[in-house]
């Protein structure tokens, strides 16, 4: 059997403003462009961007949604995953990924890099929480996204 | 944006014999063969033989699994979804699909067919559930998922 | 140490009329009785009527709700325990329990049936679900919280 | 009907020194003290103290548990609840609180701290966690759980 693609968990703010949005973009266009899917918590902010920038580089998206109503999900999303959870859908979206990658946010997007380092999940920020010492920095989009594959390669067997 | 996919959830038993295994491929290539996603549980039996039919026929699957580990998987999953959860991954996996193709299973096949009708999404047995009102049945696998197709398009806007 | 309390589930149908209901609350009352603690998914109906039961015999009640708001449980819980996590709070219900009790119900009753059996949670029914070779049934809810209970100990060392 | 006890829900490090499970310990005496339901997540370390401090003082204790097995407990849980959900029962956790108490932790308190803060759940911390803006701070146990019953008397109706 062919490998498994990649999936790299990107989270970040659920509102957010452009100069945010386009690095979002340009994170989830890089998980397209190395062939792996997308995970994100499908709603509105970076999960829009970054579901946009995998989709317009011909990449594949799932959106792991709080809610019980497919029709949540921002367009960008290929295939919804309506939980009904609520937060606890945080953890499977984080779960869900080989490796997390972290742009800004609020105590949602805390709560998933908390529960991905919990579940030796690696996870990559990119211009945010580098206050936390297992959390890996990187500079730009394309660098984090570049490192979760390495770490998500790294722990995929 | 082009419409999303349908998604259609297949259960059913965990181990099963030849002849089980036959109409869960077939229900699995009928559903890529229709362009849709297949959902599963992501393990053995039913799940698996429908995972095959479908990547067999060109199709994508994503697998959602009870435990936190992707590599339990069987190996026609595209996307592993490690939920760690348990038992109540059930209830992400019938409301993931659009509409839920029901074949012969136990307690776990069971349960979901009742979430799913508590939650209004509809189910289609094939020889199998014929006790349950609310199910509807179809004789042949690719019966099923055309009816499923059917009330999955009516259900979406 | 003293020994923990016995748990008992008692599920049935969220809104019922009133021979169901004293059903209900003479299940509750035997539980307090015998000392154990109810669970129930602390909505109303059968929920209600059996924490009242319990209430008024002096026990203690937990409900499971489905929603994220405390305010949603009967007047007769003691303590809510809002999850936030629809209905995959079947699944945290019937496993919170060393052994439920179903009275009559519906679909949601249903999945917590199987998803008990599933997990291998003895159940007691009384006046329903009789067409199960896994369910017990007893003729009356006295007997079926005696049965509960001589299930329960068996299970807890 | 009498109203509802009080819920507290204390989280902190599974495994702890003297020190810090001398602090859970006072926590969970002052929650049983002022008559309020003590919850924790079930295990060892500052839960194990703080469910002790509780039923020393005659208090009565709820133990969300990740595992599906009851005997996961401490021993000084009165009532366990085997959610079978692995860390996702961190959100139930924390939702079951009217307010939450916070002591040093790793990754696991973080993300049941910000889960919290998303759902609109007061954080009162003692000697950990200044570093959030909205999480309150308390010199000593009694401290804050006294704060954590005002925050919770004002959220409850």
């Amino acid at each position: 059997m062919a490998a498994r693609p990649v999936r790299i968990t990107v989270i970040g703010r659920g509102a957010c403003g452009p100069d945010l949005a386009a690095l979002a973009r340009r994170a989830g266009a890089e998980v397209a462009r190395r062939q792996g899917v997308l995970i994100t918590g499908g709603l509105g902010g970076v999960m829009e961007a970054a579901c946009r920038g995998a989709t317009e580089t011909g990449g594949f998206t799932i959106g792991i949604l709080p809610g019980a109503d497919a029709d949540d999900a921002n367009a960008a999303v290929t295939v919804p995953i309506p939980t009904g959870m609520g937060e606890a859908r945080n953890v499977i979206n984080v779960r869900a990924g080989d490796a997390v990658v972290a742009l800004a946010g609020g105590h949602g997007t805390l709560s998933e890099i908390a529960l991905a380092l919990k579940a030796g999940i690696p996870v990559v920020a990119c211009g945010a929480w580098d206050e936390f010492d297992a959390v890996r920095s990187a500079e730009t989009p394309e660098e984090a996204v570049a490192m979760a594959f390495s770490l998500a390669e790294g722990r995929t067997p």
